[in-house]
């Protein structure tokens, strides 16, 4: 492999058919910003659009604007824009609530389709507040259900007939492996069971296949990869097929058939509206309505190429920049195995990352010792990488991350 | 009783002790707003705080924000905010969710106290969330509670030793009647039973005091009197007794006792933290801590006070001037038992409040016949229900309710 250099990363801007889509972003001067896969980046339409919203909309319209601006529709409205990126029908998609009560939501749903089957099987390296919610169902249902948690790479073969729901996420959000999903949906479907994935690092970063891969049910995030701002909305997918066959226990009254005759008993409405609950929040929704649009005319299979090339890169001019300084490559060297973004561990993972971000480079860090890049295509440049590789070189190179400074841990790591 | 005319109600807003507060909020030109109890107005401090979160805050900081601006810590700030407004513990209460899961949540917790026990009692004017939350959670138990409708008045004698769990609004989203808080905890504590407290009416409106009445769980919006905007986050209160002695089934990674430390076994926090889920929606909750600040330094016995004089006002006011129009009042007459609203019966409620609407006075409408007024008192004028009956007996007088326009139902209504 010939010796990369800047020029090579400048070629390949010039030429980069997603260009266009970093115009569509505000990003401070002076920041390389590789941790969108935590928190995407401020799409440049929202501050005026929430100021419209809060200023027109809630100001001089007031309680009239659930219908004069289609405030009560926006669950259904963003869950369509939503559904183009993870390849489902857009009424297979409403946006409400977090990703961790969504998780409750259709798990619940999904173990109901196989009240026989006890096992709920998920792999150790999913997110925690996933497994949380999977440990809080099953003490609360106090039906004997069991969270098993096998590694990775074990659970196409653990997919058996005792098992009710598989439940993963896509992408380790550590090591950024990637599940087959394909592969997992049709173990799963031979075997009687149902598929639960959470796409919190694949809605917005690749191209998901949803309804082509065979999938029950999905959950994901929106303020990564969809750029919806902080603590955004998540979004929910049910396949058309176990809509009105399933339910989900938390009866709210915008998931009821009648929200507005306030009748005292509980009648789900039909299809996915069923899976909302509370009242929709207005503002957090146009704020992750914005974060959509910056998909606009992007084609998600550039995407992809874009975030695979970047990987490859990374992980190459890494190898050739920082050799011999103790960092190891955690994520998958196989393109098609990886999401959006490389982590490296390092025993000084976390003081390495604060030093980096000192200087303007922010990847986030994951217990115990990994620091993640990630990657997302619409506004990271091919220079960026070189940058970034640069400055963890002169971190290393340094030794300033040895520093106290920063080595003191804050609340959010 | 004298006849009332305008210069009385002029007189009364001339020497209104609250004046003041109503400049804490845009108000549009031509309307008298009267549906604050189910949507705030907007503080005009909101836009601006709200555009520098988005702008300087998610712009410029990215993830850092998380801890740079406190992100992390709203619902505990925004949490003691609301404390203060209903005589809780600033450690007893957290801003998360909505109204909906709140119930779930503390509903789930105060059942496990009592296992013995099946019965959920509530009043039938309940608003319908509240009881399907409950619905919902029976049935994912499936352990044989259920939940029982008394009218409102028969609460107090129904409450016994089967019952696990009061679960109440405190004031009838419908009729404004309001329960006596304190005899309602008092009688469930004698007979072993714990109460459940839904404020959306209260919080802000009125004083409410959940620990002087021995209050063991309560739940409210933030949308309302708190004016945090549309579909704003809610709140929970957990009074410090029952914080480390319940837990709730949604464990999710916010309630967790190590957030970031990513373990796969969920072990809630001490304190009332073990009451959240997923990560807070910042922007939304920046917006509500706006709504909450309209209160900085406004005596809350004053805001009752004069509500209550807003509501016998309008009574006397439309028994004066609206006779012989088919107007039932539905709301009581006698303060002590009434929220900040008052209701009217009319067989043509729905229109009348729309042509009351395209007036520019904006009340709202409950099926099957109820037309709301509700009154707050940060920014609602006694001259306002002057102007309002006014208003009123024009469209009566008129019959202009009549026409067709005004009698198509809207989504939301």
């Amino acid at each position: 492999m010939s010796v990369l250099d800047r020029a090579d990363f400048e070629a390949l801007d010039a030429k980069d058919p997603l260009a266009f889509a970093r115009e569509r972003f505000h990003l401070p001067d002076g920041v390389i910003y590789l941790d969108g896969n935590s928190l995407g980046a401020l799409p440049k339409a929202t501050a005026g659009k929430i100021d419209t919203v809060i200023r027109e909309q809630w100001g001089q319209d007031l309680i009239t604007g659930w219908n004069k601006h289609g405030w009560v529709d926006l669950p259904r409205r963003l869950g369509a824009k939503i559904a183009a990126l993870i390849g489902a029908q857009a009424d297979e998609v409403v946006v409400c609530d977090s990703t961790s009560l969504n998780v409750f939501k259709l798990l619940s749903a999904a173990l109901a389709l196989r009240p026989d089957r006890k096992v709920i099987l998920s792999d150790n390296g999913n997110f925690p507040t996933d497994l949380y919610m999977a440990q809080g169902l099953a003490q609360l249902l106090g039906r004997d259900h069991r969270l098993e948690l096998v590694a990775p790479d074990k659970i196409i073969d653990r997919i058996d007939t005792d098992v009710a729901v598989v439940m993963l996420t896509e992408v380790d959000y550590r090591t950024g492996r990637r599940h087959d999903m394909a592969a997992v949906n049709a173990r799963a479907k031979a075997v009687g069971a149902h598929t639960l994935w959470d796409l919190a690092h694949s809605a917005g970063a690749f191209p998901v296949d949803l309804n082509g891969t065979g999938a029950d049910f999905a959950i994901g995030c929106g303020y990564k990869y969809l750029n919806g701002g902080p603590g955004a909305p998540a979004f929910l997918f049910v396949a058309r097929r176990w809509q009105d066959a399933t339910q989900q226990p938390l009866f709210g009254w915008f998931g009821h058939a009648a929200p507005f005759a306030f009748e005292t008993a509980y009648q789900p409405k039909t299809g996915i509206d069923r899976f909302l609950v509370g009242t929709p929040p207005v503002l957090s929704m146009a704020a992750l309505a914005c974060g959509l649009d910056t998909f606009e005319g992007v084609d998600l299979s550039l995407v992809r190429q874009k975030s695979l090339t970047l990987g490859d890169l990374m992980i190459q001019l890494v190898a050739q920049e920082c050799a011999g300084f103790g960092l190891t490559l955690a994520s998958p060297t196989e393109g098609v195995r990886r999401g959006s973004q490389v982590s490296y561990a390092h025993i000084g993972g976390y003081a390495v990352m604060q030093a980096l971000i000192a200087r303007g480079v922010i990847g986030d860090f994951r217990a115990p010792d990994l620091m993640r890049f990630g990657f997302t295509p619409l506004y990271v440049r091919y220079q960026d990488i070189w940058d970034a590789v640069a400055t963890l070189k002169t971190v290393l190179t340094t030794a300033e991350w040895r520093l106290p400074a920063f080595n003191q841990r804050a609340a959010v790591t």
